[in-house]
Parts: C-alpha cells; structure tokens; sequence
C-alpha cells in the first residue's frame, strides 16, 4: 500500500503540515520506504520533487517540509514498491502535457492485467501499472478530446467512466490534476477534510506538531486535503465511497453532473 | 541572453562544482536573475529543480549545489527573460515524453516567428519562444519517427537538419537529451571541456571554489561539461562553431556521420 496526499485550496496555501506528517509515514511511523514524490503547481506551471530514498530519511523531504511553497493544487505520493523495481522512473506522481496543461497523476493499488491495454499517444517511462493506467486515461481523454473541449461536463464524465473500468482491474486509489481540477477516485480508501473559517487548531497523527489555522490563514480560505488515512487527530475526516469520483477546484467539491 | 550548462559522463558525476559556478551568475556575478532550473537523469527517470527566483539567492539553488545528485546527464539553465513573463511555466529545462523516453530541453536565444510553425503532438504550456521550438521539434521526431529508430544516424540527422532550421529563426544555443545523448547545438555560443585522466585541480572564475578532480574520479572516468562560456579559470574550454550540433553519450562526442 501507498498513501496519497492532495490539496485543492482557492488560495496559494503551504502544504508543509500535512507532509509532514505524510513523510513520517515514510519508513518510521509506516511501512512505505519505496521511494516518495510531490507536485506543486504554480499556475500552469508544475514544480516536481522526486526521490526514491525513504522521505522519513531523505534531505530533500526535510527541504519539502520546511520550505513554505505555497500552491493551489499539490499531489503527493509514498511508496511501497509492489510492481517496478525501486527507481527514480517508477516514483510517482508522473506528469504528462496534454492540451497544453500538465496533468499529474499518482496511484495507489494494483490493476490486473492493466499492461495489456494498448497505448497511443503516452507511453511508460518506468515499469510501474500506475504509469501504464496514467498513460491509458490520458489517451482516452486525447482520443475523445482532440482539444480541450469548451464544456467540462463531458470530459468529467469521460474521467469518471474511465475510473470505473480502472477500478474494475483491482485497486484504484488515485489524485490526479490538470492544473486547474484536482479528480480524486477511491477504490478502496480515501479521506477528505475541508477546513474554512473559524479555523480551529489541528495535530497531527504522526509526529508531535500542531497548527492553529486561525493564524495562517484569512476567513475566505477554503482548503481540502484528501489523503488516504486522516492525518489529524483532533479533526473529523469523511471517508470516500468506494469507487466514487470526485472533481474540486479552488478546495470546492463540482457537483455531480 | 541565458546560460546553459550540460553534462555528459560515462559514470554518475556530481555536477555541484560546475552548478555552484553557474549559480553565481543567476544575480550575482550575471545579470540572470529571471529563475533557474536544472534536470539529472538517474538512469531512464528524470529528477526536475525548477524555480522563478535568481538561483543566487534560492534554497533549492543552495540544496542543489550541496546535495551531491550523482548522475551521467545533467541540464541546467538559468534565466534572463527576454520573452514571456517570470513564472515556472516559463522557466527551463522543459520535458516532454517520446517513446516512453523524457526528453529534457533548455535554449537561449530568440527565434523570431517560431510560434507561427503548427504543431501537431506537443503543445506549449508557457509562453516562451523555446518551449515553442522544443514542442515543433518534438513534432518532427514523432511525424518521421512514430517508433524509436533502431539506427540512429537517421534520428541524428533529422535533429540536425531542424537544430540548422531553427538556426535560421534567429538564435539557437540548445542542449537536449533523450536520456541516453546529449544533443548540444551552439548558434552562437557555447563551450566544452573534457575531463579524463590524468585529472587535476580546477578552479571556478565566479567563486572562490577549488576542486581536484583526481581525488573524486577513477581513472576510467570520462566527463564532458558543456557551457555558454568557461565556468573555470585554469582550463582550456573548447569553442563550439556557429550552427554547429554535436552529439555526446557517456561523456564521448559521436562522430558525425
């Protein structure tokens, strides 16, 4: 199992809190020593971190977590090798260009018999089923949607039935952004908090820090972290629906078309 | 005008010592204060440092230049904007995946009416002139080459011959590679080094830096260092010509065909 970490804010917010306590999980208080990545985006742009070394120990984990980048949408992602050795190709999140935005991608299961779904236009770097299911998804998109269309309502639709024939081949816990949604699939596990005003104080459950919100923030913030277990003790999370699909932006849930 | 740094080797080599020289330029010793951004292969996978602030007074810069990421396939660019605005859309090195390989591109220069050259596969997700070029050239491989070639000298050419169209747009100081080459075009300025045994001290011309290579290195070591102009004092850098596009793996020119 990995665990998965995102953010939709409707303000440049820093994440360094709950990686925190994500990066923990990496080799100390959890299992997962098989490598750790995040995305920030920065408007369109994306700013990547990679490593395949533990994050509990890595130099680059410790920059993460104490340098504020402030961004509306992050997905981060730890590792716990099951399919594709050890390596800096197969760490995730994987991005692609589509349309001209940069899609980002990182999963959490198995997909049986993924590998065999034939590739267009995107083909795996790595050896991972994750990045083979990234690039499939994406092809679906670019073969329906040559260009980006006017009206999301299809497109979603398209993300969503794609996600249920995913989900179909084993496990399919995935955050994915095309820097301006964040698309969020729990095949079996996946929790979500929003915090917006009055902002209350948050601990964490893996390592000794608390935050006040209240003085990090202004009361038109609207943040929602989606991580596969809550990170917070003192905080009610809600447990995703198996096999449910959902798209934010700006730290809003879209409604279900 | 930018500055460019490659590197070639046929071992994984740190790149601190040249980084640390470039870096000083970005505000220091240089007037390149518009971001920074640096890409080393480890293996087929493709760790990205990207960030709008001068690398002079940056803390990735500073991680950068201490961490010692070993690798045999480093590009580095550090900004001054001439097109398109400051952000981390805009800033360089650009990737883009072919062939299931991460293609990583950095330029300086202009080329004037590039955006008017149609694309068919990439699209740009900032605004530069460069991340324009890169996508068309992008587009050329993939339309002469939808599968990897198995000869190269092919590929080679159809590179050359476009790195000579680019040329004629204006000014086309590239570095390029596919995870395997490094593809150096100089259109005005660039210069190489080659470091083998016997190795000796070098020391940077923009900080009070000495290095001696020969208590880091093995004998069989073979490092090609590409830079828009000499990054050290007490080695003779060679000159690239005009329009000229060379061709390195593991640290070693390939002869032209």
């Amino acid at each position: 199992m990995c665990e998965l970490l995102g953010m939709s804010a409707n303000t440049p917010t820093d994440i360094c809190f709950s990686f925190a306590g994500l990066a923990k999980r990496g080799g100390k208080t959890g299992p997962h020593r098989d490598g750790w990545g995040i995305a920030f985006y920065e408007e369109k742009g994306c700013r990547l971190f990679h490593d395949p070394n533990p994050s509990a120990e890595s130099e680059l984990s410790e920059l993460v977590k104490n340098y504020p980048i402030k961004s509306e949408l992050v997905i981060s992602h730890i590792r716990r090798a099951n399919r594709g050795k050890i390596c800096l190709a197969n760490t995730h999140p994987f991005i692609r260009e589509l349309w001209g935005q940069i899609w980002c991608f990182a999963h959490n299961g198995q997909l049986k018999g993924i590998k065999k779904e034939p590739l267009t236009f995107y083909q795996p770097v790595g050896t991972t089923d994750s990045e083979h299911a990234f690039c499939w998804l994406l092809d679906q998109i670019r073969l329906n949607f040559p260009k980006r269309p006017a009206k999301l309502a299809k497109l979603h639709q398209l993300i969503r039935d794609c996600c249920h024939q995913l989900n179909q081949k084993g496990v399919f816990n995935m955050i994915m952004s095309d820097s301006q949604h964040l698309y969020v699939h729990c095949g079996t596990r996946l929790h979500w908090i929003t915090r917006r005003a009055p902002f209350g104080e948050a601990k964490l459950l893996d390592e000794e820090i608390e935050v006040d919100f209240s003085r990090e923030t202004t009361p038109n913030d609207i943040v929602t972290i989606v991580a596969t277990q809550p990170l917070t003790t003192n905080e009610t999370w809600q447990k995703m629906g198996k096999n449910e699909l959902q798209i934010l932006t700006k730290g809003v849930f879209l409604k279900n078309d």
